[in-house]
């Protein structure tokens, strides 16, 4: 990887790929978990979730050896079954792990491995099966030509009995002389003592790494190809589909269109009949019904429906935004509520502000919500018009339709129905730039 | 298509599939038209030409009832020959449409039912011809083995002699238990009464239609591929073919360079020597020669030769710009003309404006062209130079040569050669802001 | 192609194909180098090294007589071996120039031709080897079918010995009916007069060059694999490298991330632990460790660490950008120097401006550089607060910890520590909107 962080903090589709395994942890109902990290442990625990117990590994002995880590964890909980999953795999399905644990209590077992079946299972540990449940897992370097046949394979992901697990945690040795555990020993440890081990055939995905640049690309755009032919079955139009990135929990109506360029993250919720893109990137945020986000950025906001916004419009985390609101090019809206029907056109700055219902802003306008120690709030009521040009001064209060005429700078409260007005008037010094020698690239006409 | 919107609607770059149908009609020289429309008709209407009549099938009751509901249309208009093309199925070419009719004509046919060879005809009727023009079409499903060797088939397009349409249409009975009504039903009607049917040879093409989103978005790319390769072949450079989107009417003129992300859309005309992107999109806009325009946006304008548009500028609809302008980063332009030499470089919005030729437009310069009531214009002669963040406020003229001081907001006519200011001097309070107290950060240094 | 510039200025990765000639030449130590040029020959001297030399080639004869034209340079220069390169083959290696001449050197031979082994052969020239060196190359057209099966070509670059090929030279006769004289006959002319010719095998991309605009589209993308390839390696995260275009020369730190429509290019270096993209270009500059660029454009410049960037800004030639400064949405930046920590957030122009550390530039603060005849600088303190939609009017100097409030112009130097403010006082005029008829829009709500 070539990486100072964590590996598993690799991402993708711009989620984590340890928060893609512990997405499926969650959803497929697994309360008690423990993350067993190395170095780096700070940045990871930093984004898992908040249940997540840890330990650190600070050698890396091998996967025996990680779980080892966790053996106090696993002895105090007084589980039945432990699930270990590795933490840059992360196409396991929550699926497979409820289905893997019904399947491991029905039959038994001391250990349920996860395999999957591949085209090509060159390099993987082969699942040599038995007459009742598997007899071993063979690694490939170790296979002969007979078991090299065999095309179901290790996947990486099992469900243990705990106390078969801790059985065999206390027991075990090192499996190579670099002193390496290796938890696929449990298999055989569990055979000769006569416990039952049996394999769960799971997605092929499930045995799908990152250990290069290389493949965490490849393994982005699998992803990307996933949600997009999701989406597209689900009525979404994308006509150039390999130019759109969508992450995995995004929900999209039918009809609406992703155009070249489009962005869509995290916990986000487009609606039906809208237009995103090209070039616009949306971050965990619901927009409505028939809006238009025309290379723009949107993030942490919730925008209503029949919105236009863009091009070039960016909508920083806290907006709320009305129906039927119109947010131009070069607007920039900050932690503001905008109420429907409101038009913020072009070049302006709405920041720390509520605004109310069918509002104009014109060009160039800014609200001044800092004065170098504070934010302050802007209040604007219903049908106000502000002139291009203008500043607000918060702390400050706008009534109801309110005319701010253009260039003023608004300082105090403004009572509804008034006009504020502050502005030198214009002098006209005639004949001052004659023959035009105060702009000679003018005189080129 | 999980769409609340009729299927021939989906877009083609950009372009409805039913206005390729209409558009392939058009350049055929065929003028009488009439479209059969279904539930969302409104809308198919609302976009088709307006020479287009149209009739409403109330029940999908298959490919002959659609075209019973336009029978009236039929014998009314006294037509000899009657051409029937699918909306959905967008690549039919005007030639093959002419073509077809040549041959219909030439062998006196009853039908002339286009034809495609196909690499892979599985689930395609199949064209059974026989000594003397076409004896059968026969569906996938109850064709034999003989048969389904053919790959020669339907491709969804027809030639009628009109007295034969009109006799089978009075004529025929419901193909299946479902009580629908299959236009294929025609040949065997026309050989079994001594007519002749023949088949014309189309572009393969002309079989591709979209009956799901993954389909319409395949569509989407192939007609793509094949504008791009047009392009290229006339000396358009384009280093990334897959990251550029060209409508199919666009004309571009040699050494011209399309960078990633450019979307060129409509009855656009760009010149020679140009470079357009990345991250640009055009619509219905003729461009000069010799011009730059960089993550921008452009509609509905004509832009003269070596102008400078972006990065990150916006001429909206009605915009003629002269030659060699510049308009530059985070600029609107609006339904304004904009003279020879001209330069508007930053933060600026010029809307409803005339202006001459060699004026320069400072940064955060503003039109102010809406009042709240009424929208006016702004006229500006040659060799105005006009300040920065200044305001002006429409209806208003300002003659050659005016210069307009950096903050003034101008509500008068202003002569020729003059200068105009307004603003309030500076005052300076000195030590107010002592030990930095007002802007506490500001000591961080 | 159809250009009308020459061929070779056909850019691949945004540089003429024939620099990338030139750039393989300079890294293999040539120092003596003559150009062929012929029609357009004023653009490509424009750009090619100033110690390249350049003789024309009026009428286009032939690579024979291309070669021919540069007879007084390889004459007058007293070389001893000259190499002839193509300067349409952009992917020629320095590397093989050095080890081809070391052959070269080595067998003591006249002609050593760059050869290539190519799965498919067709329409190459073969090389035919004897039992001492190369016995002919054959010309595809020519070949028997025995020598159709050798797989390895003339490559299209030779090392001759400089008195030999001056003897070719003045011997040499046209090849072909239309009086066209090849350089490959410099091959049999070699062996039939003894001398010894032998084949260097190359890099099998030597061979390609660029005839129409659809082989120049292919060398952009095969280029662009191999220098995403190389940055998976050194650690690079580009979760979509199709989307990426990175120039040869590029260099980036590990973990960095590349988004979607991301240029680099030019004589760019990019440090550790940064964000670039989506939709950002950035050409010839040099960018600090863990920094975020998003929907930027940087040109020309020098960035800090930490430093925040975009969306939608623009650092336009000539910045120097301290560390953990922030240029936020619709910012320009040009030909200025902003000091570690400060802040220009939004809709602001700074041009040919020195900055302090830490000062905070409002929302629509404009530099006015330009008078209409002259630029100046404006020079800015330490821990400035300046308020927004301001103008200072350089030449002008505000000394540390000035404030400047909101709305003013500022025409005259600020001592330090004081607050300086120009702005006409609010007026208000009530009820001048009552019913809200002067903004009748306002009244929806």
């Amino acid at each position: 990887m070539r990486t100072a962080h964590p590996k598993v903090l690799g991402e993708v589709l711009f989620r984590p790929m340890v928060l893609w395994v512990a997405d499926a942890i969650q959803r497929a109902g697994i309360e008690h978990c423990v993350a067993v990290l190395g170095k780096g442990h700070d940045e990871v625990q930093a984004i898992l979730p908040e249940h997540f117990a840890h330990v650190i590994q600070a050698e890396r002995k091998g996967t025996g050896h990680a779980v080892l880590m966790a053996k106090e964890y696993i002895r105090s909980g007084g589980f039945e079954d432990v699930a270990v999953l590795y933490g840059d795999a992360p196409f396991v399905l929550s699926e497979d792990i409820e289905r893997a644990y019904e399947q491991h209590k029905a039959q038994n077992n001391a250990v349920t491995v996860f395999s999957a079946r591949l085209e090509d299972p060159a390099g993987y540990g082969r699942i040599v099966r038995g007459t009742n449940g598997v007899r071993a897992i063979v690694e490939h370097k170790d296979a002969d030509e007979e078991i090299l046949q065999i095309d179901e394979v290790n996947a990486g992901a099992y469900w243990f009995n705990a106390s078969f697990l801790l059985e065999f945690l206390e027991e075990m040795t090192a499996s190579n002389a670099q002193g390496e555990y290796y938890l696929t020993d449990s298999v055989e440890a569990a055979v000769s003592k006569g416990w039952r081990v049996d394999a769960y055939t799971a997605s092929p995905d499930t045995v799908l790494g990152a250990n290069d640049r290389k493949t965490l690309s490849y393994l982005n755009q699998l992803a990307q190809k996933r949600v997009v032919a999701r989406l597209l079955e689900e009525g979404v139009d994308i006509p150039f589909p390999d130019q759109v990135v969508v992450g995995p929990y995004v929900q999209i109506g039918p009809d609406t269109r992703l155009l070249p360029g489009t962005i869509l993250i995290g916990d986000t919720v487009i609606g039906a009949d809208c237009e995103i893109g090209p070039n616009t990137t949306i971050r965990n945020s619901r927009v409505g019904d028939g809006c238009t986000i025309v290379s723009s950025q949107v993030e942490d906001s919730v925008v209503g429906s029949k919105v236009k916004i863009g091009p070039m419009a960016r909508l920083r985390p806290g907006c709320h935004v009305g129906d039927k609101v119109k947010i131009g090019n070069f607007v920039e809206i900050k932690n503001s509520n905008i109420g429907e029907g409101t038009s913020v056109s072009h070049l302006t700055y709405v920041g720390d502000t509520d605004t109310g219902r069918w509002c104009n802003f014109g060009c160039g306008v800014v609200t001044v919500n800092y004065n170098g120690s504070q934010k302050y709030r802007t209040t604007i009521g219903d049908g106000v018009f502000i002139g291009c040009n203008t500043n607000l001064i918060a702390p400050v209060t706008l009534g109801d339709r309110v005319y701010c005429a253009a260039g003023t700078t608004v300082t105090d409260d403004v009572p509804s129905d008034a006009l504020v007005i502050g502005r030198a008037r214009q002098t006209v010094k005639e004949n001052w730039n004659q023959d035009g020698k105060r702009f000679p690239k003018g005189n080129q006409s």
